[in-house]
């Protein structure tokens, strides 16, 4: 992997990576040359127990590009600079210009509750260049590259000590809110472990001093026996429909053997896990022959400086469908008392996505 | 408040209430005869160490009914029945034909995790035989009668040693998937206190124990005093937009004093909480003029059968916008990470509602 930091004339960086050398002339650009001056504060909820992030932007002069104008593509018209310079490079990583989280904020307002700086960051990972593309097109070295970018941003990210937490994930479609459709990923960097992967950490850290293994190795190696829900699998990947989904098409995709970071994998786990990753992207794609829309998270180690045995790097996806028409809207049960309810069993949904036979070859829908 | 319960031909239990005395006379309708057979199970997510519930439910004879059939109005045409009969009353509770839970549930599947029968409830609360109310256009003492209505549904749910928790909500709008607008709302029973409510109740717990007195009592107390994000306030009852608010419209409704559950509620409690009610829903709807959609949860103690002098009884609203035009979707931060991060701060949301000004006599937009 080949990378180079550039910085953008507002201030933010951008790192490009590459399966190829990366030339050195080129020039960082931004939709804006104003400097970013994010200050997002974090306020303490009570009654949850947990932090909520808040960050008002005020929008500069406006910004009035042409109508097929794509901030995620390389510059074309240096009259309207994109996020992205013109070049060869595969994935290009830069600063979120309206972050809720950067590690720069300060003096938090104060408030009847506690208040602290939002000291995170939040980064745009862009895919590739091919603004049609997407992680079910993308060839197999291509998405090994990106397992090594996430690697990086976490090492970068969490070198920092005020970060205890790295998430890369992808909102995909227009049903989940994403109005930009080249194909990009997002990382959030969080200055604590926050309240989702504090608990699964948990339920791993209590197996793991009873058991002394991974409860998500165990879980996959009962997946295997079960051998119901199984969408992928080989040597060191496998993918699956959890027995407990939530969602109705959820998958998790992990190594077999538990790793605490992408940096950690071996180059035979990466392929593996790209396999994967393709595999079960083109199942969803294939699936009712249309883009499947999803919410894509990585779920590691911390990175508090702590050593954490009993964490199992994988992904969860959570498509928002539960039928080819029906959105599963999360309400009373689910956002209030936090008790997923389904209709469908995982077995079912995991037949479904069985049937669909998937080459790596073919050409995905758009 | 008068009540009268019936058996609907399917089998499933119907309780009508009301400000004045019921008829005797009453015939409990289905819109099918066939009786319900519901048989929910749970399993246990190991790494999230939650529960989740999964019902697969086959319809019965298609059952075409004309295009103004509403199942939730009081029955016209005995040929096509709907959910309730003809008659004088205001609210009305039945069974929910597709429950996520049932107290008959038994024999869950054997799995590679933890199962158990989804012995819970689920029950559908028509508000109003109008089918074009909302809460904000009911009068005071209706929806007085709706607090005590959730009150004896959590006595009656609460009594029976399999329930835990009884939660009543509404989902209101297309925004949140809901498909049938005559004004009404659910109450979910569960066997165990779900992680929302647990989680708060343990923050509470903790506060309880060291200072004597109920966590929210004082969030409430430097609400008041900050003066700066209430809706509504008198000697019982307050409303306002939560300094840690997740969601952009997000308002709770509370007594001052803590209650742990409807049915201890005083009736000037009541009053209170009524026009706190009428006075969020008239402002919702006032914002941008059209019915505004939101999940309202109403969270009070567990019905554990132990005691608790930390749980505060009060009301959550989730709207899904965040301007009148931008749905906030749930996306990585929120569903994968749990923590909400927002780009409008509560005060300047509060601001937007204060401004709006409600008058309990003028009509509600339709």
């Amino acid at each position: 992997m080949y990378s180079h930091t550039l910085l953008k004339p507002d201030g933010r960086q951008l790192t490009l990576y590459s399966r190829y050398p990366i030339a050195s002339n080129l020039q960082a650009t931004s939709p804006s040359n104003e400097p970013v001056q994010a200050n997002p504060h974090l306020r303490w909820h009570p009654l949850r127990g947990e932090w909520v992030a808040y960050a008002s932007h005020r929008q500069g002069r406006t910004f009035m590009p042409p109508p097929e104008y794509n901030p995620l593509a390389p510059t074309k018209d240096p009259q309207f600079p994109t996020e992205l310079p013109q070049g060869e490079y595969d994935v290009a990583v830069f600063d979120n210009r309206f972050p809720s989280m950067a590690v720069t904020a300060q003096d938090p307002p104060v408030s009847i509750v506690e208040t602290m700086p939002a000291n995170g960051a939040c980064e745009v990972v862009v895919f590739t260049q091919d603004p049609h593309a997407s992680l079910s097109s993308l060839k197999l070295d291509h998405l090994d590259l990106l397992l090594q970018v996430w690697g990086d941003r976490t090492r970068v990210l969490g070198g920092n000590p005020k970060i205890q937490y790295v998430l890369p994930f992808e909102n995909k479609g227009v049903e989940v809110g994403v109005t930009l459709h080249h194909p990009h990923g997002q990382i959030y960097a969080y200055p604590f472990v926050p309240p989702v992967p504090a608990k699964m950490l948990e339920q791993q850290r209590q197996f793991y001093q009873q058991q002394g293994r991974s409860l998500l190795e165990d879980l996959i190696q009962k997946e295997i026996a079960d051998n119901k829900r199984i969408l992928y699998r080989d040597e060191e990947a496998i993918a699956f429909v959890p027995v407990c989904a939530r969602y109705p098409y959820e998958v998790w995709i992990a190594p077999i053997k538990a790793v605490g970071h992408f940096y950690d994998l071996s180059a035979k786990q990466r392929q593996g896990l790209a396999r994967a990753l393709k595999t079960v992207t083109l199942k969803y794609d294939g699936l009712w022959n249309r883009p499947f829309p999803y919410l894509m998270a990585w779920f590691g180690a911390p990175t508090d400086g702590e050593a954490h045995p009993e964490a199992h790097l994988h992904a969860q996806f959570y498509p928002p469908y539960r039928t080819s028409e029906r959105l599963k809207y999360l309400a009373g049960t689910e956002l209030a008392a936090g008790m997923f309810a389904n209709d469908a069993l995982p077995e079912e949904k995991a037949r479904e996505l069985q049937a669909v036979l998937v080459n790596f070859e073919t050409p995905v829908p758009l």
